[in-house]
C-alpha cells in the first residue's frame, strides 16, 4: 500500500541499470542548469545602476556598458575556464573537486561547504521570490506566503525525485519562454531605437553635490562591477551535474556551457543596451526590466508576458541547486565528508537523500524568515566567487604543474580569472559583510569543521575494519570455542522450549535465566523447572529495584570476565511476534531494551528468536479443545 | 543523568519489599480517598434545590428535610454494603470484583469500565473546578485557564508518583480543613439559630402558578433525590483502594468507611438544616454554601476561608481519582482485561502507568472541552450509580448462594440498595441523557469492546505459549539438527571476519551472503574472497532495484523451503556499532531493518554479532602507523 502510494507519486521504481536513460540531452539539460544564470539577468543591470545612479547620476549610462563589458568577460573566462575542467574532472564535482585534487583538501572542503551554502540559500530565495510574485498578483493569499513557498519546495522536490528527465521537461520550458521574452524584447527595443522613436526618460540627479571625475573612483566601478557579476552565480552548476549529461557526457556539458554563455551575453548585453537607451533609473515600483518592457511594449499583452515569464523563472532559478547540489554533495559524500546516504540513488535513481536534505535546508530558510528572504541575495555571492576563485587556482596550478601542450595560455586565462574572482571576493565581503555575509563566515567554518568531523569518524571506521590485501592470504580463520548461550526467560513455555531445542542443537554449555523483582515471585518457575527432564541449570538472580534490563546485563558481564578473553557469550531471547502494532502494545517489550544494552557489550552476539503468535490458530485450536470436551461429556 | 532527574522529581527509587512502608493508615488515608464524596457535599444540597424551587417554591423547604434523609439512608445502606464487599473482596477492585464475580464477567467489565470514565471524568472536572476558583481570584490568569489546568495535573501526577504515603500527606490536609470549616459553620449557624438571630431570606416563589399538591409528584421527588445522590459519588473508592491501606488493611479500610459516612452525613445533613433555616436560593452569583456562610459569619475572615478551603477541595477531589483509579486497573489488569503494563508498580512502587493513563485522559478531556468540563458533570452519575447497583445486585447473589450467618439480613440490605440505587440509574438517565449522559452510554461500550479485545489477545497468546502441567513431565528436549547460519556481508572485513569465527564455532553449514545493486558492484567483493583461505561459499545474489532487505529475505524464504520443515535458519548479522548516536546517523542501519522484516519468519533465529568501533583507539593506532612509517623513514 505504502509502496504503491510512493510509486504513484514518483513514478514506477527504475532498475539500477537503466540510469543511462535518466540522462539529458543538451537542450533539456541546459535551461535545468542554466535558469539560476539566466534569471540573475533578470536583476543584474538593476544592482550596477543601484550603485552607480546615485553617485554619478547620468553619467551611469556612460559607464554601465564598459562594466557590463567586464562581466561578459569574466563571463567568458568562467565559460572558458569552466570547460576545461570538465575535460580535467568528468565525472563532476567541478570546482570542489579541482580545488581538493589540485590545492590542498581544505579548499576542496571550503567550496564544498560555500556551495552547499549558496545552493540551499537558492532554493530559499528563488521560492520565496516567485511567492512574492504570485501573492503580488493575488493580494489575499499574502498572509500565506510561507505556506505557499513550502507547497512550491515539495512540488519542486517531487518533479525532482521523478529523476532527472522527467524534471527537465516539467521545468525547462519556463526558462526558455524567459529567454524567447527576452530576446523579442530586445528585437523590438532595438527596431524602436533604429526608428528614432526612442524618448528617454528623465535624465536623473546625482545625490552627490560634488560631481566629477573624482566621484568616479575605483571603488565604485568595482562595486558596480561585483554587483553586476550576481549575472554569474550559477554558472558552476553545469559542471557539477556533468554525469547528469547523456554521453558523451564531457562534450554534451561543454556544449551546454558555450549555450549558457550564449544566453547570458545576449540577454545581459540586451537589458545593458536598452537600460542605457531608456535611461532607466531603479525604483520601488517597478524593476528596470518592467521600465524597458513598458518602454518597448507599453502595457499590453508583451509586458504581461514578460512579467509573468520573470516570476516564473525566478523561481525555476532554485531547480538548478535541485540539479547541482544533489550531484555535488554525492561527489563530496563519496569522498566520506558528508554522510554515505548521500550518494545513494533512490527510487528513481535521481540522488533522492541529497533532493530532500536540499529541500529541508530550503524550507527551514523560509520558515525561519517567514517567506522574507530577499535579505539573503548578498550572502550568495560570497560563496560563487570563492568557489570561482579556488577553482580557478586549482586549475592553475595544475597546468603549473602537469605542463600540457599551450599550458601558457591556459594557466593565463585561470590566472586572470583568479585574480578578477578573487578581487571580486574581496570586494563583496567588504561591502556586504555587515548586511549579512558575515552568516557565510560563520556557517562555512562550522560545515567544514562537520564535514572533518565526518570524515574522521569514517577514517576510524575504516581503521577498525579493513584487513589489507596483503594479509588477506595469511588468515586463518580459527574456530571459537563451544559458545555459551544464555537464554533470559520470563516463564516457561513453549516459546522458551522452542528456544532450549535450539540452542542445543548449537552447544551443550546452556545457561537458564530468570529475574526475580519481589520475593517468592520466582518460586512458581522454579518448581515447573524441576519437573521437567533436563539437566539445562536455571539461573535466578534477584532484583529488589526491578531494574531487569540491568540484572541481566551485570550477570552477563560477570559471565564474561569469568570466562576466557575473547569467548563470545550468545543471549538467546525468545521473542514473540504479533501480527499487529497494537497488540505489541499490551506487552512489556523489553528484548528491545536488552537489545540495545547488549549491544555496547564485547564477546556478545544478542540472538533473537521470533515466536509468532497468530491468534486465528490459536482461536481454532481452543474451539477444538471446547469440541472435544463436549464430545466427552 | 535521566535517572538522576527522575530521582530528583519522584525520590530515590524504592525497592519491592519496600510496599509495606509505602502504605497509608486511616487518618492520612480517610481525606485521600474521601474527598471526592466531601467534595460534593459542596454543592448537593445545592443540586436539590435547583430541583424542587422552580416547581413548587417555599414548598421545598419542608421536603428538603426528607429528601436528605432518603439520600442518607442510602449513604448508610451503601456504607454497610461496602464493608461487607471488603470482607469478601480484601484484595480491592471493589465493585468490579464483586459484579465479575458473583454475577457474570460483563458486568464486571461494565462496572470497570463506567467507574474508568468516573475517574477520568472526576480528574478533568475537579481541576478545572480548581482552575475556575484560581482564575476567578486572578482574573488575568483566565485566558491560560488550560495551561493550568494541565500544571496542575502535573503536579498531581508527580505528587501521586512519588508513592502513596508522600501523595497522602500533600493531599491529606486540605480535606480535613474544609471539613472542619464546614463543621465550624454549621455549629455557629446551630447556635445562630438557638439565640433566634436567624432572619429568612425573601421566600421565593414557585414558577408553577397552579401550585398544589398535585406538583409534587412522585417523579419531582425523585428527580430531587437523583440530584441529592451527587453527595455519594466517591463513596466507591475505599473500596477499590483497600490494599493501599497498612495491616490490617480490610479493618482499617473499613474503619475509614465510618468515617467517611459519619464526614458526609454531618456535612450533609448539616447543610441542608442551615439552607432550610435561611430559606437560600440557587443563584448564578452565589453558591448556596456562600450565601450560608455569608448568613452565619457575614463576609468576614470565616467566609473567605471557607470559600478557599471550598475551591481547594474542589481540586483535592480529583486526589481521589489518582488513588482509586491505578487500583482498580491495576486488578482489571491482572485479569487480562487492560494492558499488562497497568500492573506493574513503578519506581516509588505506585501504579505509575494507571497515574500516568489517568493524567493523559483527565488532561485530553481539558484540553478537548479547553478547561470548561462543567458540562460533563452530568455525566459522572451514570456511571456511578451503575456501578453501584451491580455491585448490590452482586453481593445480594452472593448471600443467596452461599448462605452464612444472618444471610437474610445481609442479602436485604443488598437488595433494597440494589433497588434503590436501580431506581436511581434510570431516573439519572432519563432525565440527563440529553444533557450529555449519552456520551457516556458511548463510551462505556466502546470500553468494554476494547476489554474483551485485549483478553481475547492476551487468551490467544496464552494458548500459544502454555504448556499444561501435567504435559511437562512428558517433554524430551529432542536437539535440532545442525544449525544453517548465513551471513549477510557488505564487503570483506574484520567485522565480517569475527562473525564467520563465531558461525565455525556452531557449525560447518555456513553461506556468506551479499547483494549485488548495480552490475559488476560485486567484483571487487569477489575477488577478494577468492583470496581468503576458506571453504565458505560467496552467494551473490542480483537486486536490481536496490531493494537489499527484500533480496535477503526471498533467498532466505527459498532456503528455508528447500531445507527440512522445522529445520531452523540462524540469519548472522555483523552490525557495528558506535558510541554516539549522531554517528549512528551516518551509517545505512539496514541491519535493523532486516531484523524487523525477519521477526516475522518462521524457523529463523536473528544473531545480532555488535562491532564496537573505538574512534579513541582507531585513532591512536593511525597514530602508531603513522609513527613506524616515520621510523621505517
Amino acid at each position: 500500500m505504502r509502496k504503491s502510494i510512493k510509486s504513484r507519486l514518483l513514478g514506477e521504481k527504475l532498475p539500477s541499470n537503466q540510469i543511462s536513460e535518466e540522462k539529458f540531452n543538451v537542450f533539456w539539460g541546459l535551461p535545468v542548469l542554466s535558469s539560476d544564470a539566466i534569471s540573475s539577468v533578470a536583476y543584474a543591470v538593476e544592482e550596477i545602476l543601484l550603485v552607480l545612479i546615485p553617485v554619478i547620476g547620468i553619467m551611469s549610462y556612460l559607464l554601465l556598458p564598459k562594466i557590463a563589458g567586464a562581466v561578459i568577460i569574466l563571463l567568458i573566462i568562467l565559460t572558458i575556464s569552466y570547460r576545461q575542467i570538465i575535460d580535467a574532472y568528468p565525472n563532476g564535482g567541478g570546482a570542489y573537486i579541482v580545488a581538493k585534487d589540485n590545492l590542498q583538501t581544505i579548499f576542496g572542503l571550503i567550496v564544498g561547504a560555500s556551495l552547499s551554502v549558496d545552493y540551499t540559500l537558492t532554493v530559499a530565495v528563488s521560492i520565496s521570490a516567485g511567492t512574492a510574485a504570485i501573492t503580488s498578483a493575488i493580494p489575499f493569499l499574502h498572509t500565506h506566503k510561507v505556506a505557499i513557498a513550502i507547497i512550491i519546495i515539495l512540488l519542486m522536490t517531487l518533479g525532482n525525485l521523478r529523476g532527472v528527465k522527467e524534471s527537465t521537461k516539467l521545468f525547462g520550458i519556463p526558462t526558455y519562454a524567459f529567454v524567447v521574452s527576452i530576446i523579442l524584447l530586445i528585437i523590438f527595443g532595438v527596431l524602436k531605437s533604429l526608428k528614432g522613436d526612442v524618448t528617454p526618460l528623465p535624465a536623473p540627479a546625482a545625490s552627490s553635490v560634488d560631481l566629477g571625475t573624482q566621484a568616479i573612483s575605483l571603488f565604485l566601478i568595482l562595486r558596480a562591477f561585483s554587483s553586476g557579476c550576481a549575472a554569474l552565480t550559477g554558472v558552476e552548476a553545469i559542471c557539477d551535474a556533468v554525469p547528469n549529461f547523456r554521453e558523451p557526457s564531457t562534450k554534451n556539458a561543454k556544449t551546454a556551457y558555450v549555450f549558457l554563455a550564449l544566453m547570458v551575453l545576449i540577454t545581459f548585453v540586451g537589458t545593458s543596451y536598452l537600460a542605457v537607451l531608456f535611461h532607466t533609473v531603479p525604483n520601488e515600483d517597478m524593476t528596470v526590466l518592467a521600465q524597458i518592457a513598458t518602454a518597448v511594449f507599453g502595457k499590453g499583452f508583451m509586458f504581461y508576458a514578460i512579467q509573468v515569464a520573470t516570476a516564473i523563472i525566478l523561481a525555476m532559478a532554485a531547480n538548478t541547486a535541485f540539479a547541482g547540489f544533489p550531484t555535488l554533495i554525492s561527489v563530496i559524500s563519496r569522498d566520506g565528508y558528508a554522510p554515505r546516504q548521500l550518494s545513494a540513488r533512490g527510487h528513481r535513481l535521481s540522488y533522492s537523500n541529497g533532493i530532500v536534505l536540499l529541500s529541508l535546508g530550503g524550507a527551514l530558510l523560509v520558515i525561519i524568515f517567514k517567506g522574507e528572504t530577499h535579505k539573503l541575495i548578498p550572502l550568495y555571492a560570497v560563496g560563487v566567487f570563492t568557489s570561482f576563485t579556488l577553482a580557478q587556482a586549482g586549475m592553475f596550478m595544475r597546468w603549473i604543474r602537469l605542463k600540457p601542450q599551450g599550458w601558457q595560455y591556459k594557466a593565463a586565462i585561470n590566472g586572470i580569472g583568479c585574480l578578477v574572482t578573487f578581487v571580486t571576493v574581496i570586494i563583496v565581503s567588504v561591502t556586504k559583510f555587515l548586511s549579512g555575509a558575515w552568516i557565510v563566515f560563520i556557517a562555512i567554518p562550522l560545515l567544514i569543521y562537520f564535514m572533518k568531523r565526518i570524515k574522521r569518524h569514517y577514517n576510524a571506521v575504516a581503521q577498525e575494519l579493513d584487513i589489507p590485501k596483503e594479509k588477506l592470504e595469511q588468515i586463518v580463520i580459527r574456530q571459537k570455542p563451544t559458545p555459551h548461550i544464555i537464554i533470559p526467560i520470563d516463564s516457561l513455555n513453549k516459546m522458551v522450549l522452542k528456544a532450549i531445542k535450539y540452542a542445543k542443537s548449537i552447544t551443550p554449555n546452556i545457561e537458564v535465566f530468570h529475574i526475580e523483582t519481589y520475593e517468592g515471585e520466582a518460586d512458581k518457575l522454579r518448581k515447573k523447572w524441576s519437573m521437567l527432564n533436563t539437566d539445562i541449570p536455571l539461573i535466578i538472580k534477584e532484583s529488589p529495584f526491578r531494574e531487569t534490563v540491568k540484572t541481566l546485563v551485570e550477570y552477563i558481564e560477570s559471565e564474561e570476565h569469568a570466562s576466557q578473553p575473547g569467548d563470545m557469550i550468545t543471549v538467546l531471547l525468545p521473542h514473540f511476534v504479533v501480527k499487529k502494532s497494537w497488540q505489541m502494545s499490551l506487552h512489556n517489550n523489553t528484548s528491545f531494551l536488552i537489545i540495545n544494552s547488549l549491544l555496547h557489550e564485547r564477546n556478545i552476539v544478542v540472538s533473537i528468536m521470533p515466536f509468532q503468535i497468530e491468534e486465528a490458530r490459536a482461536m481454532r485450536q481452543q474451539t477444538t479443545v471446547k469440541q472435544s470436551d463436549q464430545h466427552r461429556e
